[in-house]
């Protein structure tokens, strides 16, 4: 167990840094190569732990092809749900998740309204997919809105782990919660730089042990 | 302060006790009345103490003529706002407001889109009325959509108190919290059956004291 003084952090993933072609483009040209290196990299970083709640980790599955994934290599993502029934949360959070949704509730009829008086004279279904594109706009953008979302920010707030997401929802509540967050498109640089920090700890313990 | 002793309970009050016409008709003819007739019966209940939130209260106050309640009753209804960054909640009910409100959106999403297929050959502000009318009910309808409602939950949990409102989604969220509640209907009997218990109280204290 002496590994155990060389644990310095915990990364909680997001898919996007996978799937989401921007993001993922350092660390490969699909998310199954994507994936891939990723492993290959945290294989080199014992002192550091990554995690992804088992809904990001479904969600993941359907963009990568399983069989391409190296069992020995999926050890280096633990799967894990947050607490969600012992980890509590200051109330003033309700406040501020039911003023965001009032306010884009409120967005949202005015779209639909809009629409309606639009709608004369054009195709009605091309006048509902522009209403779809803009209403899952206006009420998606920048707010926690779904079970994955959540479970990324709890988990990372029960393990004060950095969570790695490009999710504005999801990077504005950790801001709220105080949990570290990171863009994707650092990682790859975090990733070398963590390896380079691990071999100099397991250098200077030999040195120590020698 | 001997009568400490005599606390047994408080309550935390909604303005549809004394605003909504089906509720307060046991109080009063109109929301003064009723106000002033609960003031008279909560100053016989030593043994009990009324709260209201400061955002509740304001609420009521565009319902009252302020000149007609008597200023030493009001001091019978306590103002106070819930400790909002102290109290903490279970991240559980982080999960059940997100999945709440993404069932509603989409709902919104639906109706908006029925809307614009019936748009056609009807006048837009007929259709736009009834769009809004379904659009709140589905919306809001059994959620807590305010800061009202949050400041009446969290005050009631904060103060271990019972609950008086007539408002389905503060009462689905006061049991999802353990909160104790009443629906106002039952409130005036609560009233004299305290004010009985109060009298009783003080005529076994005199006969101890005596």
């Amino acid at each position: 167990m002496e590994e155990q003084s060389f644990k310095t952090g915990i990364a909680v993933l997001d898919t996007s840094l996978f799937v989401n072609p921007d993001v993922r483009a350092s660390f490969g040209e699909n998310p199954t190569e994507a994936l891939e290196n990723f492993l290959f990299m945290a294989a080199q970083v014992p002192i550091f732990e990554f995690y992804m709640p088992p809904s990001i980790f479904r969600e993941l599955q359907n963009f990568i092809e399983p069989a391409k994934i190296p069992a020995d290599l999926l050890v280096y993502i633990h799967q894990k749900s947050p607490k969600k029934h012992e980890i509590m949360v200051p109330g003033i959070l309700l406040y501020e998740l039911v003023e965001d949704i009032r306010d884009r509730v409120n967005k949202g009829l005015r779209l639909a309204e809009r629409a309606v008086r639009t709608a004369e004279g054009k195709s009605a279904d091309d006048v509902i997919q522009d209403l779809r594109r803009k209403y899952r706009e206006a009420l998606r953008e920048g707010i926690i809105d779904s079970k994955e979302d959540v479970d990324l920010i709890l988990l990372a707030k029960e393990l004060d782990g950095l969570l790695v997401t490009a999710d504005q929802g999801a990077i504005k509540w950790a801001d709220k919660m105080g949990v570290k967050w990171l863009i994707p498109e650092r990682f790859k640089e975090y990733m070398h730089a963590l390896i380079k920090k691990s071999k100099y700890l397991a250098d200077s313990k030999q040195v120590e042990e020698g």
